[in-house]
């Protein structure tokens, strides 16, 4: 089934532009626009990341824009994706082609390209993506660049990810951080995968800055009507991949007003870099509220 | 343990040279030399690639020369090294640290580094490597350019890679690609991960042309005393990782000598290239002799 799998994406996913493509070759060789390239890769299980009877395309459709989503927190643009599949005997050459469907699907808006892959035998399914992305134009964000006066943006909603599907069917937010960049002086950046505590954790602790957080300000993809449990499932549910930055802009609320306007995604001012150090959470009286941290970790020891 | 292991990745695998390292950002940041890369990805499974028992050094060891032995058989420089490790519960802290010390041996006779990787939990070990390499000088080498004329040439020995624990402690072919690249006009080639024969096959399919090899020429790992099962052993058992090429030299029985004298690594020409297709294969006495195909596949439906 491996040559079949082979055969198949070398004739689906050959591009003439691309010196050596995917399937013919040890490895791929490829043109690259700039002298820095952006690197990243991302391991999904089945029964952590997706579910057994999930359907493939949507697999695969999460594969590469859980890729995509790290090119976009570095404010970059996709440029190749490599896959390995480990499959198990259930997994026929449809359900694997469903899975190449699915991240040619997720590339589809970009010019990224599939050009390598490996696929073995495995117990479950396994579904390993590298990406390949670079910094068109401007500088890279990181995750150490925020300065107190900030303020502190997120795009989209948070919470109940997995629960209402979000994390097979989200937008990795490239276009969008495209055009954020142009209007907000972006300082620091991360894509809210392990949820947005974590997040605004680490860019605070990467940062050396405090930050403080409007919990009235977090939009939460379903309504609750308790407001601590809507803001505990929008910091620690995780797998929302929208950005949370800091930067500073001359009008924030204009800026919010037109981004929804274009992406139809809310754009959220939801608090403040400070001097200092930690996350502070602040509910709509301004008084400080906490939270039990149930970050999301893979290993629980 | 994710935290712990990113943490340590970080301290030890921090280069000063490399403008967003491992372990820092949701991408990394590297420098290319040219304007064109290459790109590999291998996926180890525990079970299928490894024992569950084996020493994790080993495993990282394996992982990351797979890898590297596809950007030999380009003709290619590594450059950079992405890891994601699916690890079970059994593994602990050490168990993950062990796995990058294989892979930082691996890596260290070469300026290859690693520069992003992921871990997440599994019900057994997963490892998937993702290269970047550049051709430092000349052409890329690919499996297409075989011509008629061309000698066929191997290195190292093959057969038994498996139960010698070869698989574990092979040298990837970097450097003597490097040098054989500048003795021996190189039309085409391939690393022996799947068996000579598939190796062979492969070759002769993508340049379109027929392979004639002289089995008595095919340097076996084990002696036997049985010839036919020595070279149905070396075609077949796969896991060589030795490399396989087509090409023109002047003097073939100096370059082999002087390629042996250099690295201690047996350089064979095992055969000719012929109009035509299909690989053929001939005893001693010149006599076509036939294998049963049993090529090294992961799917065996």
């Amino acid at each position: 089934m491996e040559q079949k799998i082979i055969g198949w994406l070398a004739r689906s996913f050959l591009d003439k532009k691309i010196p050596v493509g995917i399937g013919l070759d040890d490895a791929a060789l490829v043109d690259i626009p700039k002298k820095q390239i952006l690197l990243s890769c991302d391991m999904l299980i089945e029964g952590t990341h997706f579910r057994s009877k999930e359907d493939p395309v949507h697999i695969g459709r999460k594969a590469a824009s859980v890729s995509l989503s790290d090119i976009a927190a570095m404010g970059g643009e996709p440029l190749y994706l490599l896959v390995s599949l480990g499959l198990p005997r259930r997994y026929g050459f449809s359900d694997a082609r469903k899975i190449f469907q699915g991240i040619r699907a997720a590339l589809s808006p970009y010019r990224a390209k599939l050009v390598g892959g490996d696929t073995v035998r495995s117990r479950f399914v396994v579904v390993d993506t590298t990406i390949v992305g670079y910094i068109k134009e401007g500088k890279v964000l990181t995750r150490s660049g925020a300065r107190p006066g900030d303020s502190i943006f997120a795009t989209g909603c948070f919470g109940d990810s997995l629960r209402t599907g979000w994390h097979y069917r989200f937008t990795p937010r490239i276009k969008e951080m495209e055009y954020l960049r142009k209007k907000i002086r972006i300082t620091s950046a991360m894509d809210a995968s392990d949820g947005l505590h974590a997040s605004l954790r680490t860019l605070s602790q990467r940062s050396g800055a405090g930050f403080d957080v409007a919990c009235g300000e977090i939009k939460s993809r379903v309504a609750k009507k308790d407001f601590l449990l809507a803001v505990d499932s929008a910091l620690f549910d995780g797998e929302d991949f929208e950005l949370v930055f800091t930067g500073r802009c001359p009008d924030a609320v204009r800026t919010a007003r037109d981004f929804e306007k274009k992406f139809k995604v809310p754009l959220s001012v939801i608090g403040k870099v400070r001097k200092g150090a930690g996350v502070k959470f602040f509910d709509r009286e301004s008084r400080e509220v906490r939270f039990e941290n149930r970050e999301f970790r893979h290993f629980t020891e």
